[in-house]
């Protein structure tokens, strides 16, 4: 163990998936000094312009072709894309916050179970009002 | 290791948590017969209203008080729920559309090493205009 | 006329709408003294939060019978709302970056105008790819 | 009066300017037949990829240093142009939902009068928590 600094020597649990892509993230942003510039707010405004991105691709398509259109590899990649952008700001902002993403979205779903107990919903979605 | 409960036989990679949490909101959706609703502009829809919720905890912090103001672990723990169902509804409308999100971040994030050479960029963050 | 309580005298134009509208809700702000608050960024959060509760009313509805289920006296009452929560921060926020949003929204529809020929364009729209 | 179409005649009240915009607007998506296009999940996702434009003109910069920076005319005309889009579709939207935008803010602007009493809220905003 002394030497090892890997976050995932045989002794430990293996880095989870949203920790390692956090941490790819942040190292990104160190080796660039950008951290001054991304504060919450300003985060969250940049996610905000991914999320529009994301929308414009998908704006005049129809709703029912949505899936279809987007099966053609070079859609799916452009797609994939934004997707990632909006996941890379999201993952950043939790990070700034102090927010573990995995288990708090964990958590979230749990609740989510407890809540929309599935005979009681099966086939209407809550709707807003 | 003879009793692994896991979907994950001993032979084969553990299921990386991306995939994973996918899984998970795939099959919440589908035990409430919730799919008809989600196709990918509705889920878009919903992840936007999950972002607005997101920017409601942000928007009248002063922006050089927010890191510390959420680090109050009630407050933490809120803005986590929101961060989560911004998750959520990002994971499912990937795939709805097909999209690997965990391999795709990883090649967004390699593509923006490539495209931002530190030594160019550090200390200025590129705005748009 | 001699009577005339508007703010506009016989021999000026009437306030436009825009700007009166604009006028009625700094007043608003300032009787509160809420404008240390209302920065710009702060102001585009707080209309993404509107944005989102506009979304949430339109998200599971189907694509093809949203205009039905909005023609209900309540519900359209009810998105009017939403949607003038979006106007009123809109306003807002162009109030506070000094545009005049009521010329400036007329220049940029005459430019739409030169860029999307009604005879090149007749029948489709232009995607974002 | 006989051969005065004009929505301005001596005897009438002159056309409120957000409805002329919205009349402008609705003329102009004819003339190219795109109304077929927009319905209202679609015009929300096209109003959220222009709040998004508009974000990424205000992700980064500091926020006590936002105003300052577009008072600089040619951000100003060019953040004007981006608001104007959001208001565009906002319009539209309204309009394809049957709501009066005009009247709609009036009222709510109203509701916020009541709802906000200034002696109680001077100098604080209200938060979501």
């Amino acid at each position: 163990m002394t030497q090892q600094p890997s976050p995932t020597s045989p002794h430990e649990r293996p880095e989870p998936e949203i920790a390692e892509l956090t941490r790819l993230i942040r190292e990104f942003v160190d080796e660039r000094e950008w951290a001054p510039f991304q504060d919450p707010k300003s985060l969250a405004l940049a996610l905000v312009g991914e999320v529009g991105e994301l929308a414009e691709l998908l704006q005049w398509v129809p709703a029912d072709g949505a899936v279809e259109r987007f099966a053609d590899p070079a859609r799916r990649q452009r797609i994939g894309e934004e997707l990632s952008d909006v996941l890379v700001y999201l993952l950043r902002l939790a990070d700034v916050l102090g927010v573990d993403l995995g288990p708090a979205a964990r958590d979230k779903l749990a609740g989510s179970h407890r809540r929309f107990v599935a005979d009681e919903w099966r086939g209407r979605i809550p709707e807003k009002s």
